[in-house]
């Protein structure tokens, strides 16, 4: 075969070599204990679901333009997941009758938008998502905020590298009936140009409410209100929505521990949240990016059943959570391969490396052997470049004498052991084995 | 909206509720601690890769009937992986520059293939895949075969409940030429008939081999072979044959721990295997089937390199995983949830129920609490629905104590406990929280 297929991975998604592979497996187990700590429990579902989930709730956006679909054999119309809330609202509403409310669950998968890849985007990344479901209580979102708090503190992320930035549909709503004065049906437009509002200047902002008839006073008071502060807000959307909004208190009373920031911006482009909605940012000048964000859902199991189950939760990225880390230094390093390589000098050597090599895993060493006979200069540079800990030798007289030379790689001294007490020799080690995971 | 969308995953996939996802976490838990045991790092790659990779070398059930296939918007053809090994040799033929070999991969993914759902298969299943490239030893082999004897072994099978079936596509290609008389251009087609024999009756391997040219005696001979045991089928297969393969002095010297049987049999459907393959049988009466299997190919990279790196490995389902577990009694159980509940009867105790919350987390009790003030009766009934280890009550009394009343739901004795010195008080307790990861 002549003409060589590409070794590129498919356009805007990524291999995980081992090294990055380890680094991304340590930051999401620290990230599952953190979830568990708060008593949520993992789920999964499927890559493929029907394509109507996603038409009906996730935006125009992830429908018609980013959104992986194919037709099956049977002709099901498919796509793949571009986030999964669509899919977790489904299991929830196909087991409700069996669950104890309110549920916690997260989940960790795989989502695929097209999309065209930039910094920060790819067409299929990682995903922790964090939902619970079943309480309307403003408790509810306090926890949600400690989550996040817990989760960006095991990361090792300090209260000042970030900021919990919320908004509230019910409040933004009332604000735009009260103080700008939109009519009904022109409040998701108007939400959606306040969604853009960092993104694109002032002449796009004013030419985007001229568009729906807005120009003039109204887009003054538009841009009052989105440099409010949250008395100045709450006085804009009136009592009554502020009475109905759970995070006016919880700003007001400190009840999160997370660095909480009321900011009248946030709105998130998805369709289906109905109140608290929130973003993680950067605070590095460098770099003030959303890290991730989520929101309050309370119909969005009403695609599927006739029962009210509200939700509130999150989903957190692999690439602009690790770019975060990275710009903060706080990646945990790769911690893979083996921290015992063994081999043996002679053919009859092997079966000894075989046993020897038992004995090491079942002390908790990961343990690799040679492939056959090896030179010992061959030996002990593969295990300088394996960057193990030790290596264990088995030449003639080892062989003779049923032992085995263990050298030291980092201090340099060696040890000859009898195979028969090798697992008493290793547990009396001071080097323990490190587990990663 | 009065039409509800179906709850229902797609047909062949499976949603994973948390009950079943902590079973599927922690045996996948145990399997990947036995294989980073013997030096494997884990890598990851895309779902999606090029179409073409398939049609090459996955063989032409896959290619042609199971492949879920779509064109992107940039008219890139596509397929959702229906296996690891040709992404895998991608991903190592693009590193082969900097990797040092023999390199020990290990994946965990999902692979998608259009099949008829029925017990064992199903269109999106979870898949364990161990490689090792860049050894032509036959050492390669008995770590292989005694990676899977540790696999099984950490699920809890013992040496009896599973056999290791194993064949070489070297020998069996000499023993059809030199033992059969099949025509080289022929044996591919014979290869497929001997894969099929235990699905398939007597009539149909015989019109298989009709349809050949291949009726009367060297049919004969054919079911002759697929009988044979090691020493008659090397006899068969001719000394040059047995000089090549690698399993043959594996076997006669039991040079590896599991429990291995040759089998003339075993093929494997895959078209890049070259030499050793296998495949793990239930010995169960009941469920003879096949769990997993692999092989060695030696010229898989090759579609992307010139370089020559020959592999070998297997892939392991969770479906026939979970059969063999479940029918052996061998499933762990679920283990998920919270171990602490935590609840007040007042409205002003919220606060303290989170800040007992923080430090049941600090001390490592996976830990939820009340979305608000919770009736004493309605609290310990939920604790008890929740099977947690402790429920934490705050009342009046506790509200102006700043105490918690700590109340053991296996034993039923309760304690008041400062809230001061509650992380000091949990550290002494009798019973530790348990992690299952």
């Amino acid at each position: 075969m002549t003409n060589k297929l590409s070794t590129q991975p498919y356009k805007g998604t990524r291999d995980f070599l081992p090294e990055e592979m380890s680094i991304r497996t340590q930051l999401f187990e620290t990230l599952f204990q953190a979830v568990e700590s708060f008593g949520f429990q993992r789920y999964d579902g499927p890559v493929l679901e029907s394509a109507e989930i996603y038409e009906a709730k996730s935006g125009e956006e992830i429908a018609n333009q980013q959104l992986y679909s194919l037709v099956d054999k049977g002709n099901r119309r498919l796509a793949l997941r571009p986030e999964m809330t669509p899919s977790v609202a489904r299991m929830i509403a196909r087991s409700a009758g069996t669950l104890s409310f309110p549920a916690r669950w997260y989940s960790h998968v795989n989502c695929h938008r097209y999309e065209r890849p930039q910094r920060g985007r790819v067409r299929e990344h990682w995903q922790l998502n964090v939902d619970m479901f079943g309480s309307e209580s403003a408790e509810a979102e306090v926890e949600i905020f400690d989550l996040i708090h817990a989760l960006l503190g095991a990361m090792g992320a300090s209260d000042d590298q970030y900021v919990l930035r919320v908004n509230d549909r019910i409040l933004v709503e009332a604000a735009l009936t009260n103080h700008v004065g939109v009519p009904e049906e022109k409040r998701t437009d108007v939400g959606m140009i306040i969604d853009r509002w960092e993104k694109v200047n002032e002449a796009a902002r004013a030419k985007a409410m001229a568009e729906l008839g807005l120009d003039g006073a109204p887009f003054e008071r538009l841009c009052e209100l989105v440099n409010m502060d949250l008395d100045a807000y709450c006085q804009a959307a009136g009592p009554e929505a502020v009475e109905r909004s759970r995070i006016v208190a919880i700003i007001r009373e400190k009840q999160s521990q997370a660095p909480i920031q009321f900011d009248p911006m946030i709105m998130r482009a998805f369709n289906y949240y109905t109140s608290t909605v929130f973003e993680v940012f950067d605070t590095d000048p460098k770099n003030r990016r959303s890290i991730f964000g989520g929101g309050r859902y309370d119909d969005l199991a009403s695609l599927f059943t006739k029962q009210k189950i509200p939700g509130i939760g999150f989903g957190m990225g692999d690439v602009t959570t690790w770019n975060f880390m990275e710009s903060h230094g706080l990646l945990p390093k790769p911690d893979t391969g083996a921290q015992v390589y063994l081999f043996s000098t002679e053919a009859e050597g092997q079966a000894m490396v075989r046993q020897a090599a038992r004995t090491f895993r079942q002390a908790g060493y990961r343990t690799s052997t040679a492939m056959g006979p090896t030179r010992m200069r061959n030996g002990l540079k593969q295990a300088n470049r394996m960057g193990v800990i030790f290596a264990g030798i088995i030449g003639t007289s080892e062989i003779e004498n049923n032992s085995l030379t263990i050298k030291n790689m980092k201090l340099g001294d060696q040890d000859i052991v009898d195979q028969e007490t090798l697992l008493d020799h290793l547990k009396s080690f001071m080097i323990q084995p490190v587990k990663y995971r």
